[in-house]
């Protein structure tokens, strides 16, 4: 799991209780309240803690709602480069898997509003979707696409980006935030074969 | 141009060059200072009339910005049917063109808050889009499945939310907000070939 945002400054060793104890209060609370009437200070509270320790940690609301939204984003285990087919259908299925859950589906709107504004917290924020999931992501397709098993046109950072889009866009579709095996299933057969692909009469 | 929600109160007709103000007013003020600072009044105010004039005719800020960001909506000419190929590109080429607008690049994240926070404000702003181009779309793409030139297990919804969300994330992916014709190009090639399509090896 990544760290949060490290302080330079020097003093004590930080204890790693606070931060897991912050994450989780962050957790719960957006979920509960919702990401625009969050506040540090509510966190800090839950978390049995202080404001300034969370400051100390992260620099601010944002920075520490996206690490607890999107906990999973370690690498994690290479994928095992099956076929491409069962790879591509495991990526959009955990993309779908890592949107839907509710602490990412109540921070994701505020979340977007803010890294739009703000390019310190958007660099951050793609710094570590990137050295995560879609970090394996990318290097599973470019092994693809040199190893001839996908076109040599395709581009993975547009890939990543259209299943990423993809998701975000058929979950603010349903009110009921549902996207079934069947809706993975449909876009995966989109990407792969595309409208005009190998089933095409 | 889709009509303001119309208020069911009888009275004097309504003065469209108002409604007209008061978009132009919306959409200037978002670029100006952002949707999370825009209010009612000023969008007022600079329209030449008045907050209780503005709520007659739409219920709140959300409403009004929606149409003020995307004001091109309306089915405009059904495509010309030409090869779907070329027509897709066209579909990927308008979604880029109207998302990456100033006034939509402003006005989307906080938009997207509000929608999914406010199952009404997310059922008339997904209407509004499904009336017009999106609804143009749509039509092309059942045609091309009955007719054969797409394959016949592609989902034209999923296909409409793949080009838009790959469109909105790709925007944000980029501080510069700058997507090209090689962009246009790149995800028209994988949502027409896929990655296994007919020029794969």
């Amino acid at each position: 799991m990544a760290s949060p945002v490290q302080s330079a400054a020097p003093g004590r060793p930080r204890d790693p209780r606070i931060d897991q104890a912050v994450l989780r209060a962050a957790e719960e609370l957006v979920v509960e309240v919702g990401y625009a009437d969050l506040t540090v200070g509510a966190i800090a509270e839950r978390a049995g803690t202080t404001k300034p320790a969370v400051y100390r940690r992260w620099p601010g609301k944002a920075y520490l709602v996206h690490e607890a939204a999107f906990p999973d984003l370690a690498p994690g285990p290479a994928p095992d480069d099956g076929p491409l087919a069962d790879d591509v259908r495991a990526m959009v299925a955990a993309c779908r898997d890592v949107f839907a859950r509710p602490v990412a589906r109540a921070a994701l709107p505020g979340l977007l509003a803010e890294v739009v504004g703000d390019p310190v917290l958007n660099a951050a924020v793609l710094a570590r979707f990137r050295a995560g999931t879609w970090g394996s992501m990318h290097e599973r397709l470019v092994r693809a696409v040199e190893s001839g098993e996908a076109r040599p046109d395709v581009d993975p950072d547009v890939l990543i980006e259209t299943v990423g889009g993809a998701t975000l866009l058929a979950l603010l579709n349903r009110p009921d935030g549902v996207l079934g095996d069947d809706w993975v299933e449909s876009l995966s057969a989109l990407l792969l074969g595309g409208l005009l692909g190998p089933d095409s009469p």
